[in-house]
């Protein structure tokens, strides 16, 4: 059943990358997409750029629009159009105009469920007060950048030292405001082993934020309204901006209302084909669960590169066509002014998590040829299983070239590859690029000892 | 037989790396080499970069020299001392000194033969006069950057297209020099597909240099034993400084005359332990072969990378240990001021040549995410073998950001991974790095159609 009524919930990237592959394939399917926000395929992870003044309009952020979608792919966009209910049974959804505030019930044949995540946003004293913000959705970083420039703040707290946090800590200094942020862990960027993180944390502080760690969010103060100060199980640190970033969660209660499976962290529990456990539902992207390829169990993660590639996959099985999402290796990177952040596979208390025993080595080389100019530093670690050899994770921190570096080791370990097999790598050389031995082969070499 | 007198001919990459092996593990065991050039482990590859004026001195070059490698390592590293025979059967090698003229036979139990690559220098008419240079050993880098200081030369003809000679193509143009290059081939970089090496041949215009493409060198012009031109099977280009850089050969006529079996282009044919045919006798690194992983024949290059990793082998081995080299993917990189260019496995010419049939993508797109400020184009071609959707090459070309992607690539040609696969990576991504799909994988969705 691939031709009739197709229905996409959520415009972004996993249910546009699936309609729109549906679309090359069909070109005469019905497809309805259904988006709550004004906007469809837009980059989220863009907008700490916007909000640095890196990119002046927040429209540069919009892949393509909903106008686009509708007349030269023939889509149905509907934005601004919010799905309050999912009756599996009779295969509709109830649909509220956000505009009209009408309903209606809308019927489907086969339904996408690419609801994306929400920031979690923890309802504390004056939490509602104005200068409060999470970023998910690309509005709410147009509500930030208007904010600063209708209120114009100085004083910003950051709550939460995770992706999101540390690349809207570096916007606001780049914007000239004072930034503090805030981190219950011991250091920043949680996804980081604590040696690794503590780099981070030294090159917040290099760019002049003032850290906090340790610390918990407790509550905010206001005056008017209006936030001016950010409390913690410590103190209270005055603001007039605050940035709660303390990560996402799925966005799943239609689908758990309607009686469909979860898995990990909440997010819907699908088979490679990206099918639900409801008889025609799908389900794709940062609603949607993934599964770890080196730990080999299920895994939750909120990430455009993989809501990309699981819409593609419903797409062509929605289109009738055959594919799987194998999975993911759980890389991620990131740009703190200088510094490059990447890592990749496990970090050790998910490996002691698994029971499984490692050994790990980390170096500090060069992004180049030691004698060519520019060449700056780069700290690989690598983690590997005891016995085996077979490479379970790593981790970079380092200067300019040093991150992307994190693609050869995702790469191994998708491959499975053991460290003896890194060393053995055939990789590109010369002085501009790369030590002779690029580091990700040094810190290899060092942990064969 | 891991005790007795350990031979090391050649004093560059793979025999130091050989040498400083074994004599980690072995540290008592005497190790002698002999080195005919006064320099021990320097960056053949970082000559260019030095003429250029990039790096102040050649001495930034040596990694490590012969007096640190005698007080530091207790290795007997004798420079200035040519091995001029070698006599398998009674285990001995006849050398001279070249400060002393003395010459004498030096017994070894085991003996490992690093003797490197030749530059290829044409004899022809007037071929030996003064300002006609290659490029080899550090020796013959500093010569070039001496004559360019005592003689200031304005008008530079570089012979050959390859590696060494776009490189230091670019480093006479900084230098300030007028510089033409010929090149026999239709493109220059004859180890890229036409379609591709076209784009190297415009980005060497761009930056100035005059390019005689179908053209081969005849001879040389000269005056007062000064060379003055350049002549060619159509022109005579005026030239005060002429740089051959038609590549390179295994250095191997002592392994020949004595016996030892040769393979592709005149290597020194090895096991995967770097064994020679003759007991007792090993060899690595440029005048060794390899063995080509995606082809799964037998392979030539002169690569310090390769000679790093051989040396290290065969150090394993030659200290009683176990290792072997299990080959190559034929990756290289290459920067010609803001162009990048990178290629790794087969190009069409060596696919075609092994009887397979391949389809191939390019696409052009971003270094970044489009919107983020310093994007660039990249563009990539690839190859894969039709019906089995196995990947076979890949070439890069593009700016800052571009080539080191190549990396993906070769670690996914030695993991055999197909197109998919590639497709289904999970690459890092950030604006600051990369658009949602790594230019790699936009090549890749577009092969698979």
């Amino acid at each position: 059943m691939t031709t009739g009524r197709l229905m996409v919930i959520g415009g972004d990237a996993a249910g546009m990358s699936a309609a729109s592959k549906v679309r090359r394939q069909k070109p005469e399917r019905e497809i309805v997409v259904f988006e709550r926000s004004p906007h469809t395929s837009y980059s989220a992870c863009g907008m700490p750029y916007f909000i640095a003044g890196l990119i002046d309009s927040a429209d540069k952020l919009v892949a393509r629009s909903p106008e686009k979608f509708r007349e030269k792919f023939n889509i149905d966009v509907r934005v601004q159009h919010e799905v309050l209910e999912l009756d599996p049974t009779a295969q509709r959804v109830r649909v509220k105009d956000l505009i009209s505030n009408n309903e209606a019930w809308e019927p489907y044949d086969q339904l996408l469920i690419t609801t994306g995540a929400q920031a979690i946003f923890p309802q504390l004293e004056d939490s509602n007060a104005d200068g409060i913000f999470s970023l998910s959705t690309l509005a709410s970083g147009i509500k930030v950048y208007e904010f600063m420039d209708k209120h114009l703040p100085r004083k910003a707290v950051v709550v939460g030292g995770g992706y999101i946090g540390l690349e809207m800590a570096e916007a606001l200094v780049r914007q000239g405001l004072q930034v503090s942020l805030i981190e219950k862990g011991e250091q920043v960027m949680g996804t980081l082993d604590p040696d690794i993180g503590q780099l981070v944390s030294e090159a917040l502080r290099e760019i002049g934020v003032t850290l906090y760690l340790h610390e918990s969010l407790t509550g905010y103060e206001q005056s008017n309204g209006m936030v001016t100060g950010v409390v913690t199980d410590q103190r209270t640190i005055p603001a007039d901006l605050v940035i709660v970033g303390l990560g996402t969660r799925p966005n799943t209660g239609l689908a758990k209302d309607a009686g469909i499976l979860l898995g990990e962290k909440g997010s819907i529990r699908v088979n490679p084909r990206q099918q639900t456990s409801a008889p025609n539902i799908w389900a794709a992207g940062d609603c949607a669960e993934s599964f770890h390829l080196v730990s080999r169990k299920p895994f939750h993660v909120a990430l455009g590169t993989v809501a990309n590639k699981q819409g593609t996959v419903a797409g062509t099985n929605l289109a009738g066509g055959y594919a799987t999402f194998p999975g993911v290796v759980g890389t991620a990177v990131s740009k703190i002014c200088k510094y490059e952040v990447a890592r990749t596979g496990l970090m050790e208390r998910e490996i002691t998590g698994l029971g499984l025993q490692y050994k790990t080595a980390t170096t500090k080389t060069k992004t180049r040829a030691g004698y060519y100019p520019g060449a700056g530093w780069i700290m690989v670690k690598l983690l590997a299983e005891l016995g085996t050899g077979r490479l379970l994770g790593g981790q970079i921190v380092g200067l300019e070239g040093a991150a992307k570096r994190i693609d050869v080791l995702a790469t191994a370990l998708t491959a499975g590859m053991t460290v003896q097999q890194i060393v053995d790598l055939d990789l590109s050389y010369a002085p501009p690029f790369s030590p002779v031995w690029d580091p990700v082969q040094t810190a290899a070499r060092q942990l064969l000892g």
